[in-house]
């Protein structure tokens, strides 16, 4: 990678540089075995210990730690942001477009773009892809090796589809959106009726609506609707191996960690944040604001913005054992504190 | 979609028309935003107060419905059917044939179908699907884009593979399947034996043998036994990202909902019905009829049918936090109690 | 399936042979539904009944099941082996080289090899694979339809990747490793910085490194680091469906069972083992050496090797239904408890 100046970076994204405006940045690093050549960050003032050792030639800052950041050696150099962690963010962005080959424009040779579909000049459609019938590829956008782009589809412009994606039927998706490889989107929701010990499949006939920025992660499923539409609206950011049942409704910005199944109809407000591996069950509302922890079940509609937990505490197996088997008849327990209480004077 | 005349309907599906049988009916949808060409239904009384406002202009409902569907506005129409669930699925059905174009059958120029295996010709496989010696794929099938089909795998007549799915060696799926994108059947099974301090693979031998009617969500994962076969009943519906070990054995009609793991040896009986983010360990047994609820860790055999449960009751977080410290030395309690108990005179 | 004589696996894989050498063997199965051409294993003493009823032709037993496993029937035949299940590993890995058919090595004309890509002359390389410029697959290597290497990759000699494997660019595989279908190792990992009630994307700068014998099941996802490195140790044993975040650290020989999550920048020790459904919290360490139980959130560091477990115990509904109602106010109990110890004299 060709190193940049720091007055480059500054040039480019603002921010007050302090120290040599040519120092040269080769490597965008951690505090920890940072070099000469690293620009690092410090957004946590917990982590200051790690500011006074480290050998990264610049550090982003906020302005309280400025003094602290060019006290650390001789010629450190620094850049002061109001956030550095926004900062160091833009950096990545800005770094990764240095360095990123794009792909081409274009179709590759082998891809199946069938008749009636519209693909965009600029976009770039890797190899063995299918476009099907109907289906409208925006401007800019990028489809990795692999992926299918299902009837009547819809990918916004300045989108990213890694390999292997599934954009099904009657799906989609906005503008500058990324999805990354082995996301299934709009294979049927869930739904059968039940038939003497039987189950009878119910067709779902909604599609999926997924706004602009929004980001998925590997793997991560979403359903189609029954007969409305899922949504995911703009700015959504859901991790890897999440599932997104049928008729689902998930708010602006809302960011949902991996592992975690959101059963259907479930509704999700804006501006949410549930860690990983929790489990939303159905037909139930979340308030806008509300933030749940790892591996909770949430069983009733949440009305109160604000944070809710609910995982076992966990420990060593012994202890986990005895609790667990006095856990299993504390209702007991509490009967017997009564019995007690009525038999004790006050 | 071309609309339809609501005589239509019953002439298919039966059930008795209430109401002008030329009523054209171009969407089918739930009783909130309906509009007069929408067919919607009533199943659970408890929605009744949404029957009174629907704009529908035709509503499927029990027969003790009728008077309140047909009273609820001027010409109001409806079709009354012993099960009004199993009719609107049946409606779903219908609909969903009437309004999805069929793929072609034969077989993509660029899929690959090796020498040895066998193709029915009314079967449909599209683009960049491999087809390996030895697999037969009977009549009337549905391949996607980029399936992967294993050598002397079998795919039974009418089954539908949405693309991307992969069906490994020696694994058999019955007729009338469907099999959603991201699928993975019999990928090896979780073995090895330890040996000083490492692990020695025990190649998985065995294959996976799935019925017929059975339906597979989105990136779920089936895998092959390591001496004989998992096995998937008749009519099982597995929702997505679910992982079924090796040597699993599941009976007819039970039905699992998303990210469930069902761990090796495991055999869950017929007619159960296993909610979301269950774990199911390895080696025990499930009674036929066995009801669990979402996010429980089913660690012992369940000989008697009913429901069962095992989740965190979730909560704000402060409680939460209370409740989860006082827990983990909840056999204490118990002992300080049962010292109250001793002391305290009967 | 051609037979073999139980001579033949002696003397490929050692072990002492009590019986007929010329006994042909068939089939590799569990002792139960065992017949002649069976070959069979007892490594759990507890299952010794079934040693006197099956009708394996031969069984390997440690030394002090000899006398059990040649007394079960007139001429029954037993392999002495000082770890049976260890040596029952090695036979169903030579009877898997037997079994199946060695893909051709080359590759498949309708594969992409870009430009500046190195494939060995001696890799597999399936129908409708992309590997990207930079990429590198070494000798031996099998790697199925679908799959996806991309720009910079590496792939280490004797490696096998199933159809659908998504490498992402910038990271290496290791020697002998087995990736089953679907997996995708690469995909960015989870990171954004808040922007005034929007997410702010960190790009992801670091790659994945992954050590050699490294199995890793269907569906798994790992991503790439932040700005270093995502890591997996030699022989790592990883199931389906797990999701790495970015920046974590797996040591040697450590094995992961099915839908377990490990949150970013999580570092786990050699030699552990952890099951299914367990959550693993960031920027925690777990010593090597530990064992997690099912479904347990790991929550905070653990220095101590040892077992852990946290997963709540379940009940029939009725039973959940009342201990969970009284854990929900838990905490009061434990001040009424102190409120009575108080008036009781000692």
């Amino acid at each position: 990678v060709a190193p940049v100046r720091l007055s480059d970076i500054t040039a480019r994204l603002g921010g007050e540089l302090h120290g040599d405006p040519a120092l040269a940045i080769d490597r965008i690093g951690p505090l920890e075995g940072a070099s000469a050549g690293t620009l690092s960050f410090l957004s946590n003032p917990r982590y200051r210990a790690a500011l006074q050792s480290t050998g990264a030639g610049c550090v982003i800052v906020a302005p309280d730690m400025l003094d602290a950041a060019l006290a650390r050696a001789e010629g450190a150099a620094a850049i002061v942001a109001d956030d550095p962690y926004l900062y160091f963010a833009r950096v990545t962005q800005w770094w990764a477009e240095r360095t990123r080959a794009p792909r081409p424009s274009g179709v590759h040779p082998s891809a199946v773009v069938e008749a009636g579909a519209t693909v965009h000049t600029s976009a770039s459609i890797g190899p063995f892809v299918q476009v099907c019938a109907g289906a409208e590829v925006g401007a800019d956008v990028q489809i990795g090796s692999g992926c299918h782009i299902g009837r009547d589809a819809k990918v916004g412009a300045g989108s990213r589809l890694a390999p292997q994606v599934t954009l099904g039927d009657d799906c989609h998706l906005g503008a500058n959106c990324i999805v990354h490889s082995g996301v299934v989107i709009g294979a049927d929701g869930f739904g059968f009726a039940p038939n003497q010990g039987r189950w009878e499949k119910i067709e779902q006939l909604g599609g999926v609506r997924i706004g602009s920025e929004v980001e998925i992660g590997a793997n991560t499923c979403i359903d189609r609707g029954a007969l409305e539409h899922t949504v995911i609206e703009d700015g959504v950011k859901l991790d890897n191996l999440i599932q997104i049942g049928h008729n689902v409704h998930i708010g602006a910005h809302t960011a949902i960690a991996g592992c975690t199944a959101v059963a259907g109809s479930a509704r999700i407000g804006a501006h949410c944040t549930i860690a990983g591996s929790v489990n939303i069950v159905g037909h139930i509302h979340i308030a806008e604001g509300t933030h749940v922890a790892a591996a909770t079940l949430v069983s009733r509609t949440i009305t109160t913005p604000g944070r809710y937990a609910g995982a076992f505490p966990f420990d060593d197996n012994a202890t986990w054992e005895k609790n667990a088997a006095t856990l299993r008849q504390l209702y007991r327990l509490r009967e017997r504190l009564r019995a007690l209480e009525k038999k004790t004077p006050p």
